[in-house]
């Protein structure tokens, strides 16, 4: 029949498109083969230099923000992260502060000529976050809520698109094409850890896929040392491996006094260990 | 200091908080000791009979639709699903016809007395679903998309809800959890397969699922025979299997001409195929 | 040079070989149609009936294994598993009686009339084992124990092959096929759970390995419930769930007082969980 | 009973053995705080400078290790690497050239004044295996071989135990506390990655399990960075993370000429590719 017919040539010409697409994902290197490289507040991610962004899990009030900001200031940090919109397992766990948590750490990074990293998990937020943040960070949990991806594509700001915790390197970077592809180009892999059978760390911390990424993509590809792991104890030597196998950068926890906070106590590192850190990480900084 | 002292105490009583609710799990058979059991439209989940809700991937055409409804109905399935909003790994994948496909659903289910099974995919389309869905269906992408799911707590409708790709069964039943603690009950859980690294199947159907849910949880439990494998030739054991574990009801995918599909043409049940499983499967339904 | 010449064609000729050999896997249903069906002491494995095979995890003492067998006996279970060779994890847990548990198995299972299936781990006790044992077990540490698949295939006796606890279906047919090609066709396929991200059983039972086992090669299946999921409390449903998916049998860990037992004392079913579990299969047994 | 009462009291002393011989692991850096370091011919593993070991995945030809080991020995690396006995997934791979192969290592190795690296798959090599190699290794598919880590704990020399492609860290240390406890302490560690559901790599370097692995143990600890990734182009940033990690070098596949290689041809380095790794490292190599 005639609409059987249409049909195949409607399903043909969707396989054409997305072969056609395929061979020019607008991530892929192929395409672009020079380094994206994202300017924000005079400092470059994916060029020359290489960057730590630490902060808080979670926002918590003004005088741990700030606490927490001063020390990283001090140690050349000027990309300060913290969590206000927490995506947690249990209904019954810390959420966040919340547009208040984004005040805060606003207010923290105006004071000190800092920069805002900081998550959003819903598409409705997107808007208000532009008042408070300079990069947007979308979550593991996120990594394929399309929904939340295409509202960041459609925005003008830097997104730091995080893997998701069993997203394969095909899916993830389908995931950043899904923010390119709307408009927005300026988008930074973060590669976080994925979940697999072993139980020494929290999640195993994929190293081959900076490499990979980095030769895929165009792309700016950093590391969260805390969440791939876990374990504050391997920090030093996983960051450091993070930074020799190509990364542009790390992500990191840092709370002013660990053992109050209201999330992943355990993994957050202390002033002496972020500065220990950060001392121990400057050969690979270049 | 008196901060500090506060913060602990803080700290403590979200401790506190979560240890309680811990304990009092609303989705947990501890809580509530008899079957949840989910009416509608004169057919129950969770209680004695087993179910079986089939239909398309995607809704392409009415014509398509009403053509799998009908072979469905003449084999005693009443629940019609079908996909309008498709969460696809690509942004150039068909992504479905949206809100068209839910009108096509719905005018197919009104002509054959079926009931209405399909997805979404944001919290904004939750109030435009209730004109033609009957069960909104959360999939394995979402589970952990908070905000949806909250929508959904605050919805008055049976939920389907689908483990995520690499989710614990102590995080699925969290997810839950965040349906049932902001006001709705009526939580279907559903396994569909984990991601682990045998390549033979698209996904590892974790069997074992069933029968911990139906202990530990009041909830109606189904089973995803279509996503857990990826292969149609091993349908029928399979479904058998999770009938036999203790699974209130399976989903399959059912097309009445697979190999023109707009997605997983390799997995949906051709008319033949269909009516060989509803036939195999009498014996387990009860 | 001639020499690289001759060196590509040594090569190329491997390669072929290659693909010849796998176009005609001696365990593939494309060479043999019909099933295997192994018959040993007027018992048959791969056939109309199903089988279990139970017994205690570790041959402690006579009077223990005894005990088992008797009950088992009662129930109409004749395939009598124990292990005197235990591969443990730790060098200081217990290893097994060695010959003197294989000793007592023999002795047990001649007052009985019943057969003994038991572990070996070395290529050298092959020959003392076809005193005492008349189905030998390869465990899933050893699935790729080469030497030792190769001594098993020139052996004449009923081979127990357990997958691989990260094996992949290709690897598992792959290990089989080193027995087979050695000359011993007498091999049963054992699925016990494959290693996943997943906590809440210590191993995930892969139920689709079943009909695909059977789909793809004209060897018996078998299910080890126990190990599979290393769970009591839902031995029940996933026995069914793997009968019902068209395996041959299962093997059951029962031990006539778990809480004592050497090894695995939490797995072990007890006289009254083995009697229930053999009276609810028994409509799965045919 | 006083049988019964017997075999409680015997339990109960398995059981504080195992608590004892935990608390004591010979492996562990709690009983032996300074770092194991193996000393052979000249050369130093787990001391202050970082080896390379290299060569090709299997023997193929006098002239074929000749050339591998005369390009290895130009770069500086003494320590050289052949495969004679190769555990192959299936029969009809070529399995090597068996004593033959370690004929042709040890006669290279002495014309060359190197250090042979082979690896054997039974006890029963054991003693034929000293009149040619320096260093023995067991594979991944070995690690949980007991009978051959017994073997291997009563000689005396040096081996290097890999993980196994879905061992826990856990069983890691208990494999090599086999070998340990059996009387040889010279043992080293390597990490080949671990098989998880991500396919861009042939298995996922788990870069964690080095620093984890230097802290629990006082055992060296390696790198393969051919077969944890099997991917040539990412050889060089992982290999500059394992060693930026902590590992106390690395080991690599070389081949005078990959393209004819008999086995792992994709993930063998030519010479050039060598050389260049070779180069790049020495910052890291100390």
């Amino acid at each position: 029949t005639i609409r059987h017919l249409f049909k195949q040539i409607f399903k043909a010409s969707l396989d054409l498109q997305k072969i056609d697409q395929q061979k020019e994902l607008l991530v892929s290197r192929k395409i672009k083969r020079t380094d994206t490289v994202i300017e924000i507040k005079g400092l470059t991610i994916g060029g020359e230099e290489k960057v730590i962004i630490a902060g808080p899990c979670a926002v918590e009030t003004y005088e741990q923000t700030r606490a927490a900001a001063e020390k990283l200031k001090s140690l050349g940090v000027r990309l300060l992260r913290g969590g206000a919109y927490k995506p947690r397992t249990s209904p019954y766990d810390f959420q966040g502060l919340g547009e208040e948590g984004l005040q805060i750490l606003r207010k923290v990074a105006d004071e000190l000529d800092m920069i805002v990293v900081s998550e959003i998990v819903s598409p409705n937020e997107m808007e208000m976050a532009h008042k408070y943040i300079d990069m947007i960070q979308i979550g593991a949990r996120n990594m394929q809520n399309f929904e939340l991806l295409k509202v960041a594509g459609e925005a003008n700001i830097p997104i730091i698109l995080k893997r998701g915790l069993a997203a394969t390197l095909e899916e993830f970077l389908f995931a950043a094409e899904y923010v390119v592809s709307h408009g927005n180009s300026q988008v930074i892999l973060c590669e976080r850890g994925i979940r697999t059978y072993e139980r020494a760390t929290r999640n195993t911390l994929d190293i081959s896929a900076v490499p990979i990424l980095k030769n895929e993509s165009h792309l700016p590809v950093l590391v969260d040392v805390s969440h791939s792991t876990g374990r504050k104890d391997i920090v030093v030597p996983t960051s450091k491996a993070a930074l020799a196998a190509g990364a542009d950068g790390i992500m990191v926890e840092h709370h002013p006094n660990p053992p109050v906070a209201l999330c992943d106590a355990a993994q957050q590192l202390n002033p002496e260990e972020i500065e220990n850190l950060c001392n121990q990480l400057k050969p690979f900084l270049r």
